[in-house]
């Protein structure tokens, strides 16, 4: 089938371009480091035609950070619960029918506040792709893990942890990166971070990695996946899952395997998604209910 | 009376030298940023000498992470409990009954490993003094903040937390930094960070800094004190407080002001105690110890 539309998952330091047809099949795929947080400033017009001179003059549909205030146009956030009719009739037309780029969600008024960009399209993708349930608990592990609670295969609620970025500070910037030099895999030192997850002592948990090493209690090796055990295992905890819940899984090597791990450990059932593949489902059901109304340019 | 030692408190970043009579009254102090990571090796010998060139041809007695493997020399640390009587027999003399590192303390085998180095002396000092009772849980806020049980005057038992590092790493490091421009001081900001410590999820919790921010729900310049609220209400409830409970707490400001409002929001009492006049009388009572059983030279 034909090329129909571009769909770009743009982050903060990724981006992942896809060039899909009418039925959301791949037919292409680029993936670069021109995140949002790239050194070079983008010019995002010149660069839309870079890639439309490559893949086709097609509709470009982008979403993640590229519509944030650091992005290129920012788009207001759709309040929950949100839907993908809600998600395709609120994308910003940077220019109309042909580049467009899709808002994030946050949660209503009222509530603590949290918000997402990207994460979204995955969520609502992998339930119409048939990958997770209408109703269920989704999982998005990275920097900032995202925990979405989809209704009617709408998200209906969500919350997001730094867990990842807690990671990288601490090995980066903090006392405790000197212990957190080996790397991390599902294994003792990694169990025995989510065990003592359990506590509920995040603080004082992350000190014992420091400490451990002093007293020769652990080895330095083993610190990162230790730290890390603490991290997911607090991540998961908080959570609060009861024994028997299922939660869908929406992640890379290698968090995909230490996350499965800790929400196992925590009594529950884990089934895992391709991530990939649900944001792909995602822009083009979003493309779909667009193509019909708007006067696309195809190509190919 | 005459001088009859100096004392120092020698940390990571600074360091308090204080020049004490037998009695223990603090007839000079000097403080500077000679801690043990300052930017220039110090060479410590030329450094003892320039010290008692300045101050006296005293005894002195260090304590702190001058005793750490990146200090002086490594003093080995000392298991709990331990009182003041075992703190002295394990003084290491550099130079004997001259120069004296005084060790640390760490938690006994079989428990989750922590370590303290300097704060043992202000916890048992603090008793000598008068300051807190023998048996009780001092606090001791910082970077690491330590909490303290004691028991018959000696360490029984402590645990640490990165309290203090966290913030620094959120404020410098993190994508939380933006919204953490702000003072921190006791307000409903960061009193909104207590109440929402203690829902257990502080990797949540430090997320919807930044979230609170991008929705309008908070202003950016109430961010730091709102992640204080939060690390700090945190670190207390870990503590596990019983109402009627009673702290005594060992900090200067703004340190001081912010625990107590944390620790009496979780019902406990709160006794604030000098920290110095701690630290001096656990030197002093050291000192008295060694004094009748070594050839200490004296001057002045």
């Amino acid at each position: 089938m034909a090329a129909a539309v571009i769909a770009i998952d743009w982050g903060s330091t990724h981006r992942r371009i896809h060039v899909l047809d009418a039925a959301g099949h791949v037919l292409a795929s680029r993936h670069d480091a021109r995140g949002i947080t790239a050194a070079q400033p983008i010019d995002h017009a010149a660069d839309m035609a870079a890639i439309r001179t490559e893949l086709g003059d097609l509709p470009i549909l982008a979403a993640g950070m590229i519509g944030s205030a650091r992005g290129w146009v920012e788009v207001p956030y759709l309040p929950c619960p949100a839907g993908i009719d809600a998600l395709a009739a609120a994308v910003h037309w940077v220019e109309p029918g042909r580049t467009g780029i899709l808002p994030g969600l946050c949660r209503g008024d009222g509530m603590a506040a949290d918000v997402m960009r990207g994460e979204e399209v995955q969520l609502l993708g992998a339930v119409i792709a048939g990958l997770a349930p209408p109703d269920g608990l989704l999982c998005q592990p990275g920097t900032h893990c995202k925990w979405a609670r989809l209704a009617g295969g709408a998200v209906a609620d969500f919350r997001t942890r730094m867990t990842g970025e807690m990671f990288a500070l601490l090995r980066q910037h903090s006392l405790l990166g000197a212990m957190m030099a080996g790397d991390v895999a599902d294994g003792p030192a990694f169990r025995a971070g989510l065990a003592d997850a359990r506590r509920g002592d995040l603080l004082g948990a992350l000190f014992g990695v420091r400490a451990a090493v002093l007293r020769g209690q652990r080895r330095a090796e083993d610190g990162a996946a230790y730290a890390s055990g603490l991290l997911i295992g607090s991540d998961v905890a908080a959570e609060g899952l009861t024994p028997g819940a299922c939660v869908h899984l929406l992640a890379d090597e290698p968090l995909g395997t230490l996350y499965a791990a800790a929400i196992t450990a925590a009594g529950a059932d884990v089934v895992r998604i391709d991530a990939q593949a649900a944001f792909v489902a995602g822009v083009a059901a979003v493309f779909s209910r667009l193509a019909a109304s708007l006067p696309l340019n195809r190509s190919g």
